[in-house]
């Protein structure tokens, strides 16, 4: 049996049965609804160092789905900009008695260092740290994958893109191997792509229509356009003729192959719209699982 | 009998009865109050392209008093800078699984446009787009007028300001038309006067004094400083000279003839502080109606 | 008895006996919780014309854990920016239908200005008003106090920073002298000491050491780095070693001296890390205090 957990900051190091605890959760709660009230008198609170209104209004739905009371502390304007620390900010936040603290930053490692100084009351989740972790991305990437090819074991995973910059390929990576993936493929031009060391057990190259042959399931990068330009490519179009999805290269993959991608997305840069908007997106798919595993993660860490 | 609505994007095309079931709806929350979990586990989400705090906090107040869930999602700071589309925005905020849209957009259709595209489980409400609808207005605005004076067809009703420029005159004269105001009156300086095919039936003319006389309801709108300027009036005194509504002018009017303004006001401009205050104007029934009229709105729409 | 509070715009004038009735119910809500239905249907609106995270938020959660509707005006997007007047905005919101108003404002006087011209239905609360009044930091000092050293006849208070331009000082002083503190020392570089008129009964001094000997209680100031410049003083470093509160100076007042401050706190300017930190500090105290008294004004100002 699993201990329970008490923050979310990572996936990597957290094992399979924690894991399928939180999908299962996930998933019943997508099929059969979850209490109104099991986190009433319950405190949500959004700290978000990055704006993301997507992730944040993603998180600040599944805190209201359980009656929590949900509070957005918007540090752009707040006391952080008067110099206070990190960690006075935290302990403050913990005086007025929270339950959960739901943060993103643009430093690796804050929700970490906001857990480890954490008092016993609050659980850390991570929104998303630098290139480090997105851990609800992680889940509702897997739960998204598992809810159409539940034989993990048979299958063929590319990521495709920044996979270097990236903390979704990092907390992807971390979810599907720990789930037991076959085959977990990286595709990334080689300015992009990360230290072979971050990703054991990984194929990496730079051939998108090679990493495709035969896979089950894609998930295309956001691209930052800054970085198409530090990498040295000459423009969008030259990044989507080489590393964008489009109809002829989805056929390359296995029939029915599944096609994913964290939003927002670009379209014409990463994806062509008749991928994006076709049959074998999941796109959607996963901004719904995304409610229901961040109900799940707030319903595991707080429920009593 | 009328079907039910699925969105309120305008209210062109929406006929008397449907009318008048929405202000008997409001005027019945008004006297009776609504029941607090009459929404509950529903999820309105604020849309606002155009920062309008004061529509926006109507709207949110509406939706809480109903016991919705509401999210704003601040588009200044979300994806939509990152190059977005509108029409995956909605797509994305429908994959979390809304009720409600409300949105507000500086550019004609985008209401239209939203509904349009979006699933059948989603009702999108305009709060505001471009120069073309405003239909919550219009609605409170009816339902204002009508508090005191309910025999429609015998009124007149002027309208003055930039009429040009206003999606305020537009549903304004949507809804008192459908609804057999007997006469309606458009007052502006000739550069700020609509296309007369875009008004018919009303009377449209530049002497404030004329249109005044014997009118039972006086509308000001509010003027846009820039378009004092791009209208070649002189300056602020001169558009109150022959546009504002003071005490002299009014009494050109029927006694106790209703004055109103969608506000924010500009005394001294538009208005006197003398009227804007005194025992005729009924601005702030209008702010208190427009709560009334959102609740009516989001229960018609989102009611079982 | 007291009469019911209609509003808290200062602690100036407000009696021992209203005082303490605030504390009380403060402290019975810290033990005992408040039944969450309290305010079930009322509404709070958050009228911040000074940015104030935490004041905000610790307002936001007090509200919600009493079961009121909580809006966030944010009034830099709002229509004041537009040019309405203060009063538009006030009777516009009352229109609404609000029950309190919370108000911070750079300006002194303006909750008072709100108070006398909202209608009987309307709370106004002070956070924070110019240099003026900070009410409910003057009662959850005081509740801070009270809970380790009730005796407050025998106590020494020494207040030490910005005195001049402190609006916390000057709540502080109206309380602690209301219930009674034997003895109230503000210590300020000259070119921030306040006008002693303002401070009857106070003694006022610049040397820190002096004030400390022998006190109860330290409430540290936040300084204004601007400020420092203009009060010709060096550097940081410079303040820190007149003013701030380290370790050897704590040893001069009298064996557990609280040590308090509002917050954010410049550690290394006002405050040493291990005085902030160490067994002394009451900084956490006073944060949770503040959702109490927060929670405890609000109750007194609506309740039925």
């Amino acid at each position: 049996m699993t201990d329970r957990l008490r923050h979310l900051t990572t996936l990597e190091g957290l094992d399979r049965t924690a894991l399928v605890r939180l999908l299962d959760r996930a998933e019943a709660i997508r099929h059969d609804g979850a209490p109104r009230d099991l986190l009433a008198g319950r405190t949500v609170l959004n700290l978000f160092f990055e704006h993301s209104t997507r992730t944040r209004t993603s998180f600040e739905l599944a805190a209201k789905r359980l009656g929590a009371d949900v509070v957005n502390f918007d540090v752009a304007l707040s006391s952080t900009n008067k110099g206070e620390s990190l960690l006075d900010t935290l302990h403050t936040l913990e005086a007025m008695r929270l339950d959960a603290l739901v943060v993103r930053h643009k430093e690796n490692g804050t929700p970490e260092l906001l857990a480890r100084h954490a008092t016993s009351a609050v659980a850390v989740v991570n929104a998303g740290d630098g290139q480090r972790a997105h851990p609800t991305q992680g889940l509702l990437d897997a739960l998204t994958i598992r809810q159409q090819r539940p034989d993990f074991e048979n299958l063929a995973v590319v990521i495709c893109g920044d996979i270097r910059h990236s903390r979704v390929a990092r907390s992807d990576v971390h979810a599907l191997a720990a789930l037991g993936v076959g085959e977990i493929r990286l595709c990334a031009p080689p300015a992009l792509q990360p230290d072979p060391a971050e990703f054991p057990g990984c194929r990496i190259g730079e051939d998108f229509d090679t990493a495709l042959r035969g896979a089950d399931v894609a998930i295309m990068l956001r691209i930052q356009k800054e970085r198409i330009v530090d990498a040295a490519l000459p423009d969008d179009g030259a990044y989507f003729a080489r590393y964008g999805l489009d109809a002829r290269r989805l056929a390359l993959a296995r029939p029915g192959c599944l096609v994913m991608h964290p939003g927002p997305i670009n379209r014409g840069i990463e994806i062509a719209d008749a991928v994006a908007d076709g049959p074998q997106s999941r796109i959607l798919a996963q901004v719904a699982n995304g409610v229901f595993v961040r109900m799940a993660v707030l319903a595991e860490l707080l429920g009593r």
